[in-house]
């Protein structure tokens, strides 16, 4: 934005001039690039996705003319099956980022400050200041391990969020830590974003019969190979969800296309496509965290698809550079605590194999 | 929500509490259904979109795990070429619905009121109430034939948006007006919501570049036969885009997905198509608009892919109603100024026919 004028300015809301945007992993076209940078699945969706697809294409072209279905009640029946919960326990919307701005807008727009770790997904700070909450927001720092301190989530708060397995730090929390905040919080909307719980964390679904207080966020991006796609959801009582469901009928009322939803809807139909793909890459980075700690690395014990490791020998940034020169990208984080290390998405296991030897024979001989 | 205790609700933010979501015009599953209620197009989209969808099932499947381009590059050029303007100068979003809302908080969220008229797209006030400047909001009666005075738009504001062709009414307003509004109000932004611009009224698109406080919001959703797609556009200069950018990748980094850019760039690559398509409802709505003229409706003059016609004889509501029971949707707006109208959608000559038929031998015999 520094080649926009003053004047110009004068154009913008005065609360967007002070908007800092979050910056998206980066999606560079470059040939025999090993992306290990955006925590995206090595495996591609389930090939029932494209049949779905194809069938759209077959069936319903001319369908396309028409809007989607704006509750895309086929999606979330799927999700509701697939996830054991009532239809009217599910929320969607266009990838979990824009479900988790409308969980900010529904539930967190507060006289009393909002909690959040000072180590986690750094879209919650932009959503902060995007529905300008940001001096009613409580950063409270992870313990030396990285860990969340339960006890901190027992103050005055207007609503809590926390990412399980967190990210970068790839680090789960148990479900009798995050039943202790809900506890601890009978007048707060706690909310567990789990973008990358199926990679062996246990979701807090389970819990939101319990819970009144409780919404757990999950995605397709991930465990599902779609990030290309864009579905998100929540699952949550129904009270919870009328909120999320007010907020978005009142900003965009069909946010999921008929591609996604058929697509979106035959991935929650192969359980078993899932399950197998999210084992292998559990399995792949059990393998890759053995082989970074043989070459000398500090990897976090992780929970997701990705890892989140530093060498004591070499400054982060370097390295990520260095691997950046020899066409891998992984993910670094230039912010206190974390300078030192480098997010690696599990890639297949010649891909990682590729990154452990260019580790290993090129940059550290 | 009626169903949500007070006690429930102490979990939603105070703000959402209040919020009056827009309510899209249904979307029923009904057999042999006539749906004219919510201005689709009544023609397929070129052929080339779904080859287009095609490719990417054939080529790239795989590249479904990966997040879309979150700038949908692709799509900015073919808008850009198209409209013939700057990549620059274009803005894409997940409908214009989502385009709208982050125009409303980019530039609307000011000190001074914003100002539409009282019969316009019934999503500003939702956008208004989302963004909390609904108490800054300056309502203009359009005259008594439904048209905007000009002069009514030379008074202090914090912006102004105005759908041209405006939405129920039809009516298209001139370039000359729209000038004057732009030349009168050098400090707001003033945005035109040109959703329905392609069937028969003027694009403010060529006055872009002269003025620095224009914003152009267009759709794919109705001349392009895309509303089961979702992808809406801005076109503006520079300085303003940015703004858009800023809010949103302040909400949502990827809301285009795989499918919808491939599918809308190829829309936009195929003209011929369009303009042919384009042709056929304006002539098809000249020949409906004469039908019913002659059945004794009052018509207003449209430049639309919608009429909005009323009835002297009849009541509105009891002819939405008793077309309904015909299994013909036209949509009714109840309303002050327009509640003895009916909105509606132009459909194939076959669709028209029926429709003058079940009100002329039917109906009102």
């Amino acid at each position: 934005m520094s080649n926009i004028t003053t004047e110009q300015m004068r154009f913008w809301s005065p609360s967007v001039r002070e908007l800092e945007p979050y910056v998206p992993g980066e999606q560079p076209k470059i040939q025999n690039l090993l992306k290990l940078n955006t925590n995206e699945n090595p495996y591609p969706p389930s090939p029932k996705v494209v049949a779905a697809v194809q069938a759209v294409l077959v069936d319903s072209a001319d369908a396309l003319r028409l809007y989607p279905d704006p509750d895309a009640t086929a999606l979330k029946q799927a999700i509701a099956k697939q996830q054991h919960v009532e239809v009217s326990h599910v929320f969607v919307g266009n990838g979990s980022d824009e479900v988790l701005a409308h969980i900010f807008k529904a539930f967190f727009v507060q006289d009393k400050p909002i909690l959040y770790p000072d180590i986690t997904y750094s879209f919650y700070p932009v959503y902060s200041q995007f529905f300008e909450i940001s001096t009613q927001t409580k950063i409270l720092p992870l313990n030396d391990d990285f860990e969340i301190n339960v006890e901190d989530y027992k103050q005055p708060n207007g609503g809590i969020i926390i990412t399980n397995p967190n990210a970068p730090t790839s680090i789960a929390l148990g479900l009798e830590a995050i039943e202790q905040v809900l506890l601890a919080n009978p007048d707060s909307v706690v909310v567990i974003d789990e973008a990358y719980v199926d990679f062996g964390a246990i979701s807090a679904v389970n819990l939101v019969e319990k819970y009144d207080n409780l919404v757990v966020c999950q995605t397709t991006s991930k465990s599902r190979s779609l990030a290309g796609l864009r579905v998100g959801f929540a699952i949550a009582q129904p009270h919870l969800i009328a909120a999320l469901e007010a907020v978005k009928n009142s900003f965009n009322s069909y946010p999921i296309d008929r591609f996604a939803i058929a697509a979106a809807v035959a991935s929650f139909e192969d359980q078993e496509y899932f399950e197998a793909q999210c084992q292998k890459v559990i399995e792949t980075r059990e393998k890759l965290t053995a082989d970074l700690e043989e070459i000398g690395f500090k990897v976090l014990p992780s929970k997701a698809n990705f890892i989140f490791a530093s060498l004591a020998s070499k400054d982060a940034a370097e390295l990520a550079k260095q691997l950046r020169e020899r066409g891998i990208i992984v993910r670094y984080f230039n912010k206190p605590r974390i300078n030192q290390f480098l997010r690696i998405t599990i890639g297949t296991d010649a891909q990682n194999q590729r990154l452990v030897d260019t580790l290993k024979n090129d940059i550290l001989v």
